[in-house]
Order: C-alpha cells, then sequence, then structure tokens
C-alpha cells in the first residue's frame, strides 16, 4: 500500500473514533471564520460542558477532589470538545475517549467508596503530544512508516502495550488520559505538519500555524479540548505553540520531569536534550501538575531524572520582593515584528511602573549560539529522520525538506563533537558571567530574576514561512527554564507595518515579508520568562505575578 | 631538545622548589623499607610537625578558627611532610610552598584583624590533582608536551595565570594550595606513571601501586603530606587511590561539585562525565569540604553543576535507623582476590550483627556495562590522547599503551554515539528498576540504601598487572554517589592462595596470578558503599556510621 493511502487510512480511523452525533455538518474556511475559539466552539456543546471546560486544571481538580463533579462528567466534556477541536484544526492523532471513561469510572468507584480522591490529579483529564506511548493507541509522531509499529519496529511486544514513565505516574496520581495530540513529522519544526493529519491551524486565527512541534497541544488546549497538557522542547516545542495559542507553557530544564520511555527524534544526541512540560490555560495548572509529578518521585523510575523534589522556599523568595527584569529585544538577526515589540515594550513598562528594575539584557551575541546549536541536531548528518521517512518512503513536508534536504549529510565524529561539547560549555559559562554581572547595574545590586524575551519574531508563523529559531534555542543550549504567558492581540490598526524597513539577511527578509497587519489581526502574542536552570518553582511565581499585573493593567496601550 | 631531557628537567625543577634541609639523604629501596607511613616518615619531623599533620581536617580547621593553630604552623608543617612524601613515593607534579605560605600569611593577618576566620576552610591546606588550574605553576598532567604550556597550548596568555573555578572557590573558603599531585598521563589508568614522575608509589607497601588516577593524591594523603585533597574520576580515579590507601574517598555524581575550569582528557565526551571529588583521613573531613563548595554556591559559576545544596535533611534520615545493606561479592568477570573477599564478608557480618538488613546484591550484569563504557572513553579512537603524546613525541608509558594501541583507532560517528547514549540510558533504567526491586526482599519492605561493593580486584594493583577496571566503572557508567572507606589490611598468615582456583579468563587469570600473600601483606584494602544517584550527604553518612563499626570490631575475625 502506499504512503497517500496508508496516512489516509490512519487519518480516517482517528477521525472514525468520533461518536456520530460529534461530527460537525461542515468546517468553514478560514475566510469565512478565521477564529473558531470562544463563542463559535461553544455552540456545539451544553452549557454544563461550557462550564467545565473553561474551567482551568486546577479548579477542576479541586471539584472532582471534592465530589463536586464527577471525573465521569469532566472527562465526557472534554472528549467532546476536543472532537470538535479536532475537527476544526486536525489537533489529534490519536483518540481514546472509551479508555478515558473506563478510567473515569474507577476513579469514581473510588471517590465513592473512599470518600477521597485517588490523587493530586484526580478526574483531571490530560492530553499528550504524540510522544507519549499509552497503552491501546499506537505512536506515530507523525510518520507515516511508524503506523502499526513501536518506534518503526514491528514485532517487538510493546505496540500498543508499553507505557511511558510519565503516564503511569500521571494515571497513578489520578489522570485521565484521553487523546494524543498533533507533532510535526520529526518534531524539528515550529509548525505542526505531516503526511498523516496534514497541518495543524491556529484556532485564533486559521491562517496561522498552531506553532510546533506541541502544535497539536497548542491548539487543543487553547480551544479548551484539554485542560492540561504534556509536550516536549529541544528548541522552542513547547514555547512555541504556547505562545502562538495564547495559553501558558513550562519549559523545565533537563533532569526536572521525566521523559523516560517516550518515543524521540534522534534519540541518543545528549548534548541538547528535549525536555517535557506542561501547556495549560493558567500558570495554577502548569503549577499543580508539575508539583505533583515531582510528589511521585519520578527520580526513582527515570535515570535521568535529578532528585529535586518541589521546592516551595523558591516560589516564596520569588514573591512579595521586587524584582529584577532584563529586557531582551532583538537577537539582532531576525527583527520582531510589531505586535511582538508591542508586547516586549508593554511588559517592560508595566514591571517599570510597578516599581521592579527593569534593565536591558545584552547578553554575549545570540548569534553565536545559533550554528552550534544546528550542530548539536545534526551530529548524525540527519540519518535518523531520513530513515524514519524512508520506512514508508513518504515525502517529507516542505517545511522539513527546507531543513533535512533529500539525503542525509555527513555525520559528525567523536572528536567533533566532543569539540561542540566544549564550545557549548564556554558558551554557557560565558552566558553565567554575564549574568552575575547584571547585579553591577542595578540600584539594588541584586542580578537579574527573569529575562522578558521574545518567543519568536512574529505572533505566529504563517505556513512555511518559519525560518529563524533564534528566539527559543538559546534557553535550550543554556538548558535554562522558561515559562510562556500570553500578553496581547495583534491589533492591525497599532501593530502596522514599519514602512521603510531594510531587512538584515534572508530570515529578517521572511519575517518581515510574512507580517501583514491584516493576517495577523488578532493573533495571541505571549512572551516568555526565562530564569537561571532548574528554576521552575521561581519561574512559575514570577510568571503568573507578570501575568497577573498585565491583566490588571491596558494590553493595547 | 628531546621529550627525556625536558621531562628529566620538569621532574629536578620540581625537586629543586623543595627547600634543601628537607632533601633526604637517601631513600631506602622497597625491600629495605616497605612501609614508609608512620613511624618512617615520622622521624623526619619535629613532634609539632608529627601533631599538626596527623590531625585530620576537621579538626586542623577547628584549631585555625579558634586560633589555637595558625595558618602559617600549619602550612609550613604539610609543606615538610609533602616533601617528604614526594622523595619516597613521587606524588607530586608542582610545588608552590611559597605561594602557600604567603596565603597562609594573609589568613593570620586576617584572624587577627578580625578576630574570626576568612571562611569555613580557614588555613587548611588543600592538595590538587594536577588537573586543576593554579596561578603560578603550570598543569603538565603528567604529559612532556604540557611542559610550558597551557593544556598544549602555548600563547594562550593563561599560561600560570588562569585559575580553575573550584581554585577560586577554595581561596574563598580559607583554604591554603601548596602541590599539585601526580596522575597518570591521559589519567586513563589505575596506577600512576608518566614520563616526567615515573612512577607513584604505595606509602603503605612499595611494591604496590598509589592507584590512580588520582594517585599522587592517594598517596600524599596516606603520608598525611595533605589533609585533604581533590582527584577526579570518571573509572575509579578518586575511589582506586583511596581504596589502596587505605584513606576516604567520595565520588559525586556529577553535577555536584565545580568542573568548570580543569583540565581534563578528552574533554566534551559527555557521555560520562568525570567527576571531582575530596579525599581525606577522615569521613568528617570529606563533609567538611564539600559542604562548604556547595556553601560557596558553585552553581552560579559553573553551568553544569546543579543548584543543590547541603542537604542536613538527608544525612539526618540516613543515621538512627536500620539501613539496608546489598552486598555485591564478584562481578562474574574477575574474581576479588582473598583480603577483598575477607574484607567484604566482614563488613556485611558486621552490619547483619549490628541488626541491619544485609542481601544479596544480584543487578543486572556488570560484564554488559563495561563494553559500553570502553566504547564511551574511545569515541574519538583515542584520537586526544594520541595528539598529547604527540606533541613532544613522548612514549606513552607500558600501561597506557595496552590502552590506547601505538596508533590512533576509527572514530565513532553522530549515530554510533547516540546508540550507545541510548544503551547507557537504558541500562541505567534497568538498574534502576532492579534497586526498586530489592524492597521485596527485606522484611522492612525497604529498599537498598547502600551497596557494600568491592573497589577492585585486589587491595593494591602491582606494576603493570591492572587489566580489569570492571569495580569501578559501572558506578561512573549509572552516575551513582561511591564513598570508599578503609576496612583491613592484607594478611600473609590469613588471606592465602585459593590454590587450584581456575581463572575465568585472562583478566581473571592476571588479578589471580598477581595475588602473592608477601606481596600484599600489610596492604590497605578499602571498599566502597554507592548509592543512588546524587546522595552524597547519605552515603557520607551511612560511611561514616559503617566505619565507625567496623573499627570498632575486630577487623582481622
Amino acid at each position: 500500500m502506499d504512503w497517500k493511502t496508508q496516512a489516509k487510512l490512519k487519518r480516517e480511523s482517528v477521525t472514525a473514533l468520533i461518536p456520530k452525533e460529534w461530527i460537525l455538518d461542515s468546517i468553514p474556511s478560514p475566510s469565512e471564520q478565521r477564529d473558531v475559539t470562544g463563542d463559535y466552539i461553544r455552540k456545539f456543546l451544553s452549557d454544563e460542558e461550557i462550564e467545565i471546560t473553561e474551567t482551568d486544571a486546577f479548579e477542576i481538580v479541586q471539584n472532582t477532589s471534592q465530589g463536586t463533579w464527577t471525573a465521569v462528567e469532566v472527562t465526557s466534556a472534554f472528549c467532546h470538545r476536543a472532537a470538535i477541536a479536532h475537527q476544526l484544526t486536525n489537533c489529534l492523532h490519536e483518540i481514546f475517549f472509551d479508555d478515558a471513561l473506563s478510567s473515569a469510572k474507577r476513579l469514581d468507584a473510588h471517590f465513592s467508596e473512599h470518600k477521597k480522591p485517588m490523587g493530586p490529579l484526580h478526574g483531571l483529564p490530560i492530553s499528550l503530544k504524540d510522544q507519549f506511548h499509552v497503552r491501546g493507541v499506537e505512536t506515530t509522531m507523525g510518520y507515516v512508516g511508524w503506523i502499526g509499529t513501536f518506534q518503526g519496529l514491528k514485532g517487538t511486544d510493546k505496540e500498543k502495550v508499553f507505557e511511558s514513565e510519565m503516564v503511569r505516574e500521571l494515571r497513578q496520581l489520578g489522570a485521565v488520559l484521553f487523546v494524543k495530540t498533533s507533532v510535526p513529522h520529526t518534531l524539528m519544526c515550529g509548525e505542526t505538519v505531516n503526511n498523516i493529519i496534514g497541518y495543524t491551524w491556529n484556532p485564533a486565527n486559521r491562517f496561522l500555524s498552531s506553532g510546533g512541534s506541541s502544535g497539536g497541544e497548542g491548539a487543543l488546549i487553547a480551544l479548551r479540548g484539554s485542560p492540561v497538557g504534556f509536550g516536549t522542547d529541544i528548541g522552542g516545542s513547547i514555547r512555541i505553540p504556547a505562545a502562538f495559542n495564547g495559553i501558558f507553557g513550562l519549559k523545565p530544564s533537563s533532569g526536572r520531569l521525566p521523559y523516560e520511555g517516550m518515543a524521540n527524534s534522534m534519540d541518543g544526541q545528549n548534548s541538547i536534550l528535549s525536555v517535557v512540560g506542561p501547556l495549560a490555560t493558567s500558570i495554577r495548572s502548569l503549577r499543580l501538575v508539575t508539583k505533583a509529578l515531582l510528589g511521585a518521585e519520578p527520580w526513582m523510575y527515570d535515570p535521568l531524572v535529578l532528585e529535586m523534589p518541589w521546592r516551595v522556599e523558591q516560589e516564596e523568595r520569588a514573591r512579595d520582593r521586587k524584582l529584577v527584569f532584563g529586557v531582551y529585544r532583538d537577537d539582532g538577526v531576525v527583527r520582531p515584528t510589531p505586535p511582538v515589540r508591542r508586547a516586549i515594550d508593554h511588559t517592560a513598562q508595566r514591571m517599570r511602573d510597578l516599581g521592579h528594575e527593569v534593565i536591558e539584557w545584552t547578553p554575549p551575541p545570540h548569534e553565536d549560539l545559533y550554528p552550534i546549536t544546528m550542530k548539536t541536531f545534526f551530529f548524525d548528518g540527519g540519518q535518523d529522520v531520513h530513515s524514519a521517512f524512508g520506512l514508508a518512503s513518504e515525502t517529507p513536508s516542505e517545511q522539513l525538506l527546507g531543513m533535512i534536504g533529500q539525503e542525509p549529510g555527513p555525520q559528525s565524529t567523536g572528536s567533533e563533537i566532543a569539540a561542540v561539547n566544549v564550545t557549548k560549555r564556554e558558551m554557557q559559562k560565558a552566558y553565567l558571567d554575564y549574568w552575575n554581572s547584571t547585579a553591577s547595574q542595578t540600584p539594588s545590586k541584586r542580578m537579574v530574576d527573569a529575562i522578558i524575551a521574545p518567543v519568536s519574531q512574529f505572533p505566529a508563523a504563517r505556513p512555511n514561512k518559519y525560518g529563524h529559531y533564534g528566539y527559543t534555542i538559546w534557553a535550550n543550549l543554556l538548558d535554562l527554564t522558561a515559562v510562556v504567558i500570553p500578553v496581547l492581540r495583534a491589533r492591525k490598526d497599532i501593530d502596522v507595518v514599519d514602512a521603510g524597513y531594510k531587512p538584515r539577511n534572508d530570515s529578517d527578509r521572511q519575517a518581515y515579508e510574512s507580517y501583514d497587519p491584516e493576517v495577523y489581526d488578532g493573533a495571541h502574542v505571549g512572551l516568555q520568562l526565562v530564569g537561571h536552570r532548574l528554576q521552575e518553582e521561581k519561574m512559575l511565581a514570577i510568571a503568573e505575578y507578570v501575568h497577573g499585573a498585565l491583566a490588571s493593567g491596558d494590553v493595547t496601550a
């Protein structure tokens, strides 16, 4: 069977799992209905479903843990909304509503019997990027050649049985798993595109990308088809979809949350590690799941996780005091487009107005970090991803072809890889030294707590126009903690084109030319707050504060 | 100038830094004077020097911090004893007594003025393995080609000026640096041998090796020429010299203590990282320096150090309760020689007698871990070490030639390295799963706290007879915490040869044949207590307890 037929059958088999009564009669075009969030999607749902699905994870768990809501009613509502979300944006790779409802029933039975929740995530539906292995369904990661296999292999006895470590922990904590979300094949892309589901659209503006690689999570959660989900990030893949979709995301440092037993691209490249982290509709929801997972002592089951329980004192230290912010405006390679610049200015000004110290962030050039990161991603010359495409002889999307080429390139040698690792460490050291030096620039003599930085040059990418990942990859190379918050929405009346701007280079030209105020009108703009390595508690506390402060100010100022 | 002359001049230039009155008239041969510790070396020292140098680091700091001893008198005593130690065992690469005395004077002046110590290590002499860069002296790491260079390079402006990060911290904490100790060229050897200083002998038994690669530390500290020093360990290099010399050593997990700015072999190989850790004459001294360093917040200056302050609660949890020990007796490849087996039996029995739970440790075969580790060490085909030897066209020692060959081998590719990293992670996971499973074997249902394990197949290696590192490398591959304690000394009347034993393989035969009760009589036997990753506080507490319990029992039982 040719790969196109295989992809079509797979796509149809997933849609077939949606109950008939949830199938939409027709899907409007983006021109007919640009934004399918909010009122648009609500019309397919009951009032009770709307109430449940528009409650954040934190409050859902309060309700299920007190018996106000049953796990079954919560799960049913999210299954329904997720099914609609998928039809509108192509955001799902796997659907397992039946299994989810069975889990929910067991949780309800437990609650009835013991009058207390199973765990801190009792009855909470959680969506997972299609790198997680979950029993009963497969993991394709968007590769046609992975259909019917375990990571491309047949006869492993793991197919549809093996579960990733975090899946075990989430179940133990009381979560309900119900869908796996779409990714770009290879995962190495800021748009979500593959030959199985096609393209995952941004629900707030379907001319735009939902981002990637955790783009299915971004679209699904933005549509409130899931209250919280897990993505991964090796170059921006949690932060980009969070920012593009106006939701929150945490990119932890490596070793904080368990990646054990997940599918991946280029597995074994260990110079820059992909990390797993949550996306959600509130910061407190990100905190809830992160804290719950750490309570499951993942270091006892994942050898790469650090024994570092949730540190309450770190969040407390970040609260109730004046903060120091560094403002990172421009990486010198690609200038952020007007709505992104406005978001940065607005956030910095608001923090200044509130009495915090705000300085310009002028670190060692990020431009130098970029080539080292790219070398790292291609130590194997693209062998791994080319092999995966080769399994079904499928044609990569244009986005990927532009990155990986038609053929694998030369592999790096042990000496070359070692040299890259040394350079990387030297860059980390230089960055740390710069960070320490910021203490000399503030009246308080305290160094920067958080960097206010763009996530991307634009509010969201337009298809096949994402040529520069410089605004995200630096935090991966340096293994920093980052939290994304939504800041504002693009407005064609304010965020006008910089007439007469002379682009610096081809990437800059691409970003400049792709910015069209009409197309971008209404698009979300998120920013990231970046902190030191392994500062998840502190950065969530700061992000919560900053978002709260912005929400109470005028975001169109 | 040929490399032999260069090496000779370097050797002589170091010896020339020893004050004439400290030069020994003659050095006895090993047959004349096997053991040069204790009474033998004491005869060259004054009573005050003996008192100071036979005090452990913990108590030295108490004395210097209360003004009982001055930093200058402590430093002078250790300089004298180190100078003698070097003459007896060839344990030093660099001597900087003058700089040490200047530092000591400044510390004394500080104390006089402020009536309080400079820091938690006030006036404590600390020796450093010759990978640390210290101003005023060079770092050769035993390579002739590194003489007069900075890591083999000339004109870097770092020569004799640049200092490693930990050196900065130790000075800030009040320590006095005075010598750098010998290493095997390449560092990849359990004996300390190079073309500059020759061979570093075991002071308790000069027919034997002082171990390696931190062999100079082992010999120096055993002779009480230093109260505490820092070594590094990528395959056993802290633990082997600690065990061979009857002292204590901590191999932390990677990311705990700062390695930033140190010279290394194969720098940039980041699958198994070399770690830095202390060797000393007591556990409390290991704790003192580790805790002091963590108090200097090394994570703010070394990007690879984890923000993990000293955790008092972890040590406390390990005390005052019954422990669970796993006993690892034999890796199935090379059978430990009789004194090592006796040390294991004795320790296990003593713990049992004291009411602790003791089970056999039967993990996934260590045999499988060995080839993966070796592949990791040779990702570059030996290119780095061959280049270093090539700088001066020097001939590697026999020990090294046996390992690295005459020519570099083929390099691993990015894909091959990635595959090794995946296998390594799978092994770590399998080991962790096994560890968790031990809870089902104990009446208390608690899993093993510490593994009682050999450090080597013999009490110490005889020259060029160390062919199997299986007893140490597993803890590096798995990144576990290990603490070495001295347990007993070999006795020719008890530890007789296993007559009729049929060796399993060539390595086993080498170990079996090298064990001669006459040669080994009096040699130290140390063991390691191995715990989970990043359990430095807990493992030091357990090691302190076990050593105390053994010291109060009959070690020849």
